[in-house]
């Protein structure tokens, strides 16, 4: 297929130590691929600029450090231009790891299609795509949330713990949020429906949870890590707590990972910790999307997106995210679509 | 009742700090109490000393900080003499929270009868008593073990460490244990039957555990807290590994509760950390009994013990045990009884 334009491409300049440096990326014109048999060619709309992406950078992630001269990883909704595999035609929207690149040759694996009427396209990246499996499948399969307990959730803006504290309350549980600036906070209680918010940047945000929950917190939602964590673990937990560690961003941009939580309270309260990683429940997807999309439809599930148009602000927009600065799901408007907005 | 001999007692002198001192405890005599209504007077032939009482010196138990003068807290293997409750009768033997002291008047709840029939007295204190309950709820309620798994304890060759191993291969799965002398590792894997018994003192025991287990071990049973535990979330985690944390016996002398192990391989590795406190299945010790006398007396619940005489030692042996110089279940032996070795 004849593309009249270049491929657009994010690579990896260096790999970051620290925050990331805009200068870790580059932006580079490429050629458009030509798919091979079973591939789509896939022309990218909105791309998701996510924190895994960090940990990946530093090797932590499951498939090992990526090289430096590779495109950056990156998960994105995009149209199908040319199809060489039965499964899509040209005009379908799909949503695809093709990397931080306008055009990208994707293979059979992991095309999920998006239904352009339920939703906006974007959603397909945050609260009914990846985020909205990792906080689904957090509550309602590895540790169901019960009606009447109270769970706190750190990035409580974020597209991962906005859905967390809705589908909480969904359930009929009460969720407080963790965020870190004040305008988040409102947001979050405001909108999401979140009991209450602090900002872990204040001093007091500890003595103010132990105010509102002096029993503690049935279940810690955590996207964060760090010293946040270490003060749950402390200081907040109920009896019987469970603690979903979700992310830990806090912890992203270090070099050697920091020590953890003293574990004394997790016998003392009978604690329970786990890990929660959305790819284990890639097979539960259409499960979420039964309940999530009514949920959606309904206006129960509200999302926050930080949207920024074109590839070249791709280094800018990860470094914003990595150093918090950014406000709700992070996404790069890449090419147009009489869907998108 | 007439006693012709003062109650020796074991009381605090000073909270310790650090390893604790000879001199942090002291031996008086006092008076032989009367019991009360309700009450039973009991003479004590077994005293446990146990790591427990450490961490309640430093406040951390669920009682709160004991109070200087008080007598040392102890549970004890003791002789009824003289009863005002119609459930024991003298000569009957029970196992009591006491206190260290060679008398004590004790009320009516958490006296346990003692069978003098089944096994040697001071089994009520480590195979059969606490410790035994200990290893038998984390393995076969808490968590249940199983068959083909492999399991990581350390303390190997302490009550509850080895108790923990032999029910686990009673169960079908690989036990391996970690000690800190080439002595308890010998003992671990020729009385206890663990597969292999590394001594965490040496240097590359982490090693020769990854040579050992590749795939790393199911089920970390945690006796010790610190770099131990960090080591094993770090390096040496199954997929989907469960971690019970029983005791952090590493950190009972510290002052300020130290940092705990890094999380990110808690959720690379699907894992789960749970605390073990036995006192939440005081209502299971029947169960435990008749899974546990019967393999106790087939010669299946091997046992070590280090038995010294008079509570006049309580202050060294205390010290000793929480400089991890004893080696098997730490007892003094107080009194008389015809039963008692």
């Amino acid at each position: 297929m004849k593309i009249n334009e270049p491929n657009l491409q994010v690579r990896v300049r260096r790999l970051p130590e620290g925050i990331p440096r805009e200068d870790d990326l580059e932006v580079v014109a490429a050629a458009v691929p030509e798919p091979k048999a079973g591939e789509i060619l896939c022309r990218t709309i909105y791309l998701a600029v996510d924190p895994y992406v960090r940990s990946r950078l530093s090797g932590r992630h499951f498939d090992g450090t990526p090289k430096v001269g590779s495109v950056m990883i990156g998960r994105t909704v995009s149209e199908v231009l040319e199809s060489k595999n039965p499964r899509h035609k040209p005009g379908d929207l799909v949503c695809v790891e093709s990397g931080m690149q306008a055009y990208a040759a994707v293979g059979p694996e992991d095309v999920l299609p998006v239904d352009p009427t339920v939703a906006p396209l974007s959603t397909a990246l945050g609260v009914l795509g990846m985020p909205g499996l990792t906080a689904w499948s957090g509550l309602c399969v590895l540790d169901p949330i019960r009606a009447g307990e109270t769970i706190l959730i750190s990035a409580a803006s974020g597209a991962v713990g906005a859905t967390a504290g809705q589908i909480a309350r969904i359930k009929g549980a009460r969720a407080i949020g963790l965020a870190g600036s004040a305008e988040k906070c409102a947001w979050a209680t405001e909108h999401a429906g979140f009991a209450a918010c602090f900002n872990y940047k204040e001093r007091d945000w500890s003595g103010r949870l132990a105010r509102l929950c002096p029993e503690g917190v049935d279940v810690y939602f955590d996207n964060a890590g760090g010293e946040v964590l270490n003060t749950i673990v402390r200081s907040h937990l109920a009896q019987g707590a469970r603690i979903l560690i979700c992310g830990l961003i806090s912890q992203y941009n270090l070099k050697d990972p920091p020590p953890g939580p003293n574990l004394g309270p997790i016998v003392s309260k009978r604690a329970k910790i786990m890990g929660l990683v959305v790819y284990d429940f890639e097979d539960r997807r259409d499960d979420f999307l039964r309940d999530a999309i009514p949920w959606f439809q309904a206006g129960r599930l509200h999302y926050k997106e930080e949207i920024s148009e074109g590839l070249a602000q791709a280094p800018r927009v990860f470094r914003r995210l990595m150093s918090g600065e950014n406000f709700g799901k992070t996404i790069i408007k890449v090419g147009a679509h009489a869907r998108a907005p």
